[in-house]
C-alpha cells in the first residue's frame, strides 16, 4: 500500500528546503509504517468481534451493524492517533508494552464513534471516501428514515462501548486497565462536551478566537493528542501526572494548529490537492477558524456577502470564490497561515523540551510531527 | 413522598387473596424504600457532577446538556434496577458493600443513555411524564430541529461515559472495578444489539414468539435484571459466574413476564389507570407480544385491520377499540394474561430454589418481585 497518491500526504517540491523538514519527513515514514501494522491488527480485530460478542440471533440487521462499522473503521485516515500512542510507549521504551495493541483499537473505535454521531449532527453524507454510517442506513432504508437513524445511533453507541470494551481484554494488571479506562472515558466525555460548545460556537455572530481555542481543545485535542499520549505513556509504565502540564502544553498547541489548518484548507484548499471542493465549513455555517479570520477582517459589505453564504447548503461555487478572494484581499489566508505555523513552531519547542529525560528517537517524532502536518497542507 | 397515587403501583383490591401476595407487598415495600434512598443519592451525584466533570468554559450549552440528564435521571420511575441490585448484594450479606452506590449510579445513567437515544430512535415526546430530551431540545430549538437532534445525540452518549466513570469513582479493588465496569460494558453492547434487533421485528409481518423472547433478552433483560442482579453479587464478594446458569434462567423468566406486562397494558390497560391511552404500540407499527397474539389469532379480515393500524400514527381511538374486541373476542387478552403469570410463576419457583445457598430475606425479595411486577398491572 502505497501513500503517494493520497491527496495532502507528500510534502509539495517546494517544500524541501523548510526547517525541520527531515525530521517532518521522518515523521511521516514512521507514521505510515504504524498505519500498516495497525490496519492489519484492526482487521483482525473486527473478524473476531463476531465470535466476542454476544449478538441475538437470527438477525439479518446485527452483523449489518458490526459490517458498517468496520467499513467505517478500515476505511480510516493516517491514523496519526496510533501513531501518537506508539511514539508516546517509545519516549518510555524500545520495546511494545502489553496494552498498547488494546489501546490503539480503543483509540479508533472511540474514532469510529465519534465519527458515526457526528455525521449525524451534520446530516453529512460522506466520510472518509465513501458514505457515512448514517448515510448508508438511509440508502437502505429509503421509506424509512427513522429507521435509518435510529440504526446509526446505535452503531455509534455500539462502537463507543467496544471501545471500551477492549481495554478489559489486555493481558495487564488491573490497575494498568483502570488507568487507560480512566483516560478513555474522560476524553469521550470530554469530547462530547466539546461537541456540545461546537454547535454553540456556530451561534454566535463572531465567536472568539478564545472561544474556537476552547472548541479545539475539547472536541478533537483531548482525545486525539492528549489521550493517546497518556495511553501511550502509561502502557509503558510512566505515570502521566507528574508530566501533565508538559504534555497538555504540546497537545494544545499541535491541536491548534493542526485545526487551523484543517480549517484553512476548507476554505483555501485547492480541489485537485484536497479532493473536495471548498468551502464545506461555509455551507455548514461552521465558524471555524478560516471563517472568523475573513468576518474579523472585511469591510460591512463583504461581511454580508460571508454572513449570507454561512448555512446555507446551496451556497454556489461562485460566492466561495468571492469569499475567498475577500479574504486574500485582506491577508486572511497568510495570517492563519502563518499562525498554524507559529503553533506547529511551539509544539515542536515544547516537545524538544522533553529532552533528555525521554528517549531521543520518540522526542524527535514529536518535534516532527506538527511540522510534518504544517506542510504537508502545500 | 407517597406511592399511592401512582398509576399502576398499588395492588388493586381484588388482589388480596392470591397466592403469593404477601411476598409480593413485602417486595413492594422494599422497593419503595430504596427509591428513596438512591433518589438523594443520584441528587447528591449530580450535584457534584459540575465540579467532577471538566467542561469547556465559558459555555451555556454544556450546563444545560447537564440539567436536561439531572431532570431525566430524577424524574426516574420506580427504579427496580437499583432494588434489584441492592437486593442481590443481600443475597450474601447484611452489610451494604463498597462499590454497590456506584454500581446503582452506574445502571440508572446507563439508563438515562438508553432512555434519551431511544426517544430519538422513536422520535418520541414524552418520557417518564416529561418531555424526552430530544423534544426539550426540539422546543428550545424551534427553528433548528438538526441541533437538537444533536445536542440530544451528544447528551446520551455523555450519560453512556458518566455510567462506566462512575465505577471507577468506587472506593475498591481495581480487580473489583473491573469486574463492574465488565458487566456494564457487556449490558451497554448487548442492549444496543437488543436495540437493533427491536427495529429489525416490525419489519417481519407476523414475528415469532422466539423473536420477541430473544428481542427482549437482549434489549432489556441483560441490562435491566441481569446486570443489576450480577454487580450486587460481585460488590458483595460472590463470583457470580459460577450461578450464571441460574441468574440468567430468573432474569429471562422475569424479563418476558415483565414485557408481558407493558405490552398487555398498551393494549389492554385502562386509561384512568396506565395514564395513557392504550395503543401506542400499534401505533408505531411495534409488533409487541400483545400485537403478535392478536394477529396469531385473528381471521384474515380482522387481520388486515390491524395490519392497516400497525404503523399509523394518526390511528383512531375508536379503530384501538376495535382492535381490543377482536382480541378479547379471540381470548388474546386471557391468553397473554395467563402467560404472563405463569412465566412470573416460573421466576418465582427458580428464585426458591436459590435457599438455603442465599440469604432468606433477599430469596423472598426475589420470589416476591415479579408475582408484584404482575399484580400491580390490574
Amino acid at each position: 500500500m502505497s501513500n503517494t497518491n493520497r491527496p495532502g500526504s507528500t510534502n509539495h517540491p517546494g517544500s524541501t528546503n523548510q526547517p525541520g523538514n527531515a525530521t517532518a519527513a521522518a515523521a511521516r515514514e514512521r507514521i505510515t509504517g504504524y498505519r500498516h501494522r495497525f490496519d492489519t491488527r484492526f482487521e483482525a480485530y473486527f473478524d473476531s468481534l463476531g465470535k466476542n460478542l454476544d449478538t441475538p440471533q437470527p438477525s439479518r440487521f446485527t452483523p449489518r451493524c458490526l459490517d458498517l462499522l468496520r467499513d467505517l473503521s478500515l476505511r480510516g485516515g493516517k491514523r496519526l492517533r496510533v501513531a501518537l500512542l506508539y511514539e508516546a510507549a517509545r519516549l518510555v521504551t524500545d520495546e511494545k508494552p502489553p496494552g498498547l495493541e488494546e489501546a490503539a483499537l480503543s483509540i479508533e473505535l472511540l474514532q469510529t464513534h465519534g465519527l458515526i454521531h457526528d455525521d449525524i449532527i451534520d446530516d453529512a453524507p460522506v466520510r472518509r471516501g465513501g458514505p457515512s454510517t448514517y448515510y448508508a442506513y438511509r440508502r437502505e432504508f429509503p421509506e424509512g428514515p427513522q429507521t435509518a437513524l435510529g440504526l446509526a445511533v446505535l452503531a455509534g453507541d455500539l462502537a463507543a462501548f467496544l471501545s471500551m470494551r477492549i481495554l478489559l481484554e489486555a493481558d495487564v494488571p488491573a490497575e494498568l486497565k483502570q488507568a487507560l479506562l480512566e483516560v478513555q472515558l474522560n476524553a469521550g466525555a470530554e469530547t462530547v462536551t466539546g461537541q456540545i460548545i461546537d454547535l454553540e460556537r456556530d451561534f454566535e455572530a463572531l465567536p472568539s478566537e478564545e472561544l474556537l481555542h476552547t472548541v479545539c481543545e475539547y472536541k478533537s485535542t483531548r482525545y486525539s493528542i492528549l489521550a493517546p499520549l497518556r495511553l501511550g505513556l502509561i502502557a509503558a509504565g510512566e505515570q502521566p501526572a507528574g508530566h501533565d502540564a508538559r504534555l497538555r502544553r504540546y497537545a494544545t498547541l499541535a491541536g491548534i494548529s493542526g485545526q487551523m489548518r484543517d480549517d484553512y484548507l476548507d476554505l483555501f484548499g485547492d480541489e485537485d490537492t484536497t479532493g473536495k471542493s471548498p468551502g464545506s465549513d461555509i455551507r455548514s455555517g461552521r465558524r471555524s477558524y478560516a471563517v472568523r479570520a475573513v468576518l474579523a477582517r472585511a469591510g460591512a459589505a463583504e461581511r454580508t456577502v460571508v454572513e449570507s453564504a454561512l448555512g446555507d447548503p446551496h451556497c454556489t461555487a461562485a460566492t466561495i470564490d468571492r469569499i475567498r478572494r475577500i479574504a486574500r484581499d485582506h491577508g486572511a489566508d497568510e495570517e492563519l497561515s502563518s499562525a498554524m505555523r507559529r503553533y506547529a513552531e511551539d509544539a515542536a519547542a515544547e516537545a524538544s523540551a522533553w529532552r533528555p529525560r525521554w528517549r531521543e528517537e520518540a522526542v524527535s517524532f514529536f518535534e516532527g510531527l506538527p511540522l510534518w502536518n504544517v506542510q504537508r497542507m502545500r
